[in-house]
């Protein structure tokens, strides 16, 4: 196996380890909790987290005006209630905690159990579930990817607004309610735990609706140019997005050079204005990754002055531009 | 061949396109010179580029702070000297220009051109060629690498002081002097106006000293755990460098995920420690890139507290982080 890695057991130790030198703003509890030095003094405390391997999510985004803390799994895997429920204590000031969830079972069961037992220690904490990836059909199924990161931006921004732990998931769930996401790949990621490759793919072949778990994708298509990657992705989302007024990411999967997500960009500006639909805000990065694989997914969002507002607002995340 | 491509001719228009969406404070010249919208009324102004495939060098670092110009040749291809003296134009606003260049022989030889051809038409221009990488013995024919964007800050500082183009050229050119760097790859970028991959390597392999347009590396040896491929790099810097007081990048190569260089970061630390250097100033991130190349370049250069002041200085550059 061809990996950046020392032992491949110590990836996430390591990581963070890393990630700790790059970012003098952050420390680690239990190694495996990365929380701000500086704690929040008032207002909603946020706690997301997950599996690792989605870099720069969750830990990138521990910053003023986003989170407040990450709680890392090994890769790909759900980190436990105990250290979740560390991190809600780590955080509380008093004025509750929201954790951000993505939908997947085990996140939902683990981040779900430490509310429960935060709750039972007098903690005031609500939790809310991402399910923005459309290429399930089962909205109950639907799994939280790249639209997490504008919840985390969101949801940070609104916190600094000194609003309730209650008017925070409220506004949240509503803006979720059009928040869609679909993405693809073009090559599979190679997860540093197992050696393994998440699928194989011939070399005119490409994998649509992929997840960010190394999963393969809904449908297994001949790749196209990326003018019609993106119709075909755009196409997926309008069966779910009624707005003419949108605001859109393009989310590299980790492997995907600047360059072609420059280029991707282009021809989803390009489709959107051929559907007469305006975009008050773009996005171009990689946000939401899975390890190297190469490929982007794109989310949509109708447009709400509120979010505009908190995603130009200020944070001192390096990762999120 | 699978990339996120439309047609691979247009690759460079349609990722400046793509760019010109992501930024709104630049603009696109002749289809090749990316520039900041409001031009500065004084100070030096600097001149970069060279091909394109470097993501997000050198049109991402076009900011306050930074560069006043990118000229902008196809994949892996020099501008023509038109091109470069319609950028001199564009930004010279009376006090001199400075090029950036980096050590090829077409870049040489077009920037040197339309130098000449700019101080014809009366403008001050000034030169410095970046050769910061030690993969090549001979000091005249090392390549130009990830240290060119510390000159691109360094030099933007500077410029914002309001130093002379005198002053500016002679910093630059000292602190150049212990400015060292050299990169690895675990696997090779597939280029996309060609088709082909830039080398081949086996499972078990690795290639030391690779370049930044493709080129296979001075070594091609067994591939390692990343411990020992940083100790493998500094062991080549530390030919060179003789400061025990350093600032060090950890370059990504544009298809290398951030987890990996976070993992890469913290034995370059640890090693550094070891060797009783103190590191002043870590910079991670995807800074200078070969497409979807993976793996890394270590540089390093001797500490210097004003190319420090200048490394933390303000840019609204997405890209330096």
């Amino acid at each position: 196996m061809k990996k950046l890695v020392n032992q491949r057991e110590n990836f996430l130790g390591d990581m963070l380890d890393g990630l700790k030198l790059r970012d003098s703003n952050i420390e680690i509890l239990e190694e495996t909790i990365v929380v701000r030095k500086e704690r929040k003094k008032s207002g909603v405390a946020l706690v997301s987290g997950g599996g690792s391997g989605h870099e720069p999510a969750h830990a990138g985004y521990v910053a003023e005006g986003m989170l407040d803390a990450a709680v890392c799994g090994e890769v790909f895997t759900s980190p436990t209630p105990d250290k979740v429920l560390a991190a809600i204590k780590a955080v509380d000031n008093g004025d509750g905690v929201l954790l951000i969830i993505k939908n997947y079972s085990g996140d939902v069961m683990n981040f779900e159990m430490a509310q429960e037992m935060a709750q039972a220690e007098g903690h005031n904490v609500a939790s809310i579930i991402v399910k923005d990836d459309v290429a399930i059909d089962n909205e109950e199924q639907r799994r939280g990817v790249a639209g997490t990161v504008i919840v985390h931006k969101y949801a940070g921004y609104l916190s600094d607004q000194n609003l309730s732990l209650d008017q925070i998931t409220e506004k949240v769930e509503t803006m979720m309610e059009t928040l869609y996401s679909i993405g693809m790949a073009i090559e599979p990621c190679l997860v540093p735990t197992t050696g393994e490759y998440g699928f194989n793919l011939a070399e005119d072949e490409m994998e649509i609706g992929i997840g960010i778990h190394g999963e393969k994708g809904i449908y297994r298509e001949k790749s196209e140019t990326v003018d019609k990657i993106v119709n075909r992705l755009l196409e997926e989302l309008f069966k779910h997005t009624k707005s003419s007024r949108l605001i859109v990411m393009v989310n590299g999967m980790g492997g995907t050079p600047d360059s072609e997500l420059s280029i991707a960009a282009k021809y989803v500006m390009e489709n959107l204005s051929s559907r007469e639909v305006t975009v008050s805000k773009l996005l171009v990065g990689d946000y939401m990754t899975a390890l190297d694989m190469q490929g982007f997914s794109l989310t949509v969002l109708d447009e709400n002055q509120t979010v505009l507002d908190a995603l130009e607002a200020k944070t001192d995340s390096k990762y999120f531009k």
